[in-house]
């Protein structure tokens, strides 16, 4: 449309714009800010996690949900998966730099929140 | 349990941790980064948006999804919501102090995942 010089588009008619549901983008926005996807990066910044210590530290998610949220989220670079080759298998996961940049404001977010609704600023 | 001098506690029990299922400050966070909640907010960040035009903004949102989540963003104290007397009425929603707290590394967080992947950064 407005024939700006990029130096590549992958794809004729892709647009990147988060608004649009045609936008790659926004495929891994909601996956960052759905049910469980805000909850899992979040416990992934201070430490790599086995899945069982994920499952804990996040109070009401399934095994199933947080399965399907883990998935989403490697797919889309966010979060990285190791196998130890233990009986049983370990996994772990962790943050990849993306993932990492990401959980910057998405901690700032949450700190806002709790700041502003904690009893000590209530009166 | 530390018995640590805090102003004032609401309720005993009410735990700020934003983990448990318990936590005040979920629900927000839950609102917040709700399916659509995400949209709104970011849609109100430049102007204050008639329910229509916050419509048209958001691809792919029903007018039951955006009635439900306005309704939730409003009660939370992120939005507000003004009813012009005319004929029709005209319903105006506008982000308020804390939306607008908010809306800041809610915008960061999508500015970083567009970054990362626009065309430009692809190669």
């Amino acid at each position: 449309m407005t024939g700006s010089a990029q130096p590549r588009q992958p794809e004729a008619g892709v647009r990147y714009d988060v608004f649009h549901t045609d936008c790659p983008a926004r495929d891994v926005v909601d996956h960052v800010t759905s049910r469980w996807g805000v909850w899992v990066l979040i416990s992934l910044r201070s430490n790599d996690l086995r899945f069982y210590e994920l499952r804990e530290s996040i109070q009401g998610i399934s095994e199933k949900m947080l399965a399907q949220t883990l998935r989403a989220l490697v797919q889309d670079g966010l979060v990285w998966r190791e196998v130890e080759p233990a009986t049983p298998p370990q996994v772990t996961y962790g943050l990849t730099e993306f993932g990492r940049d990401i959980g910057e404001p998405l901690t700032e977010l949450f700190d806002r929140i709790t700041q502003r609704l904690s009893p000590r600023n209530a009166g």
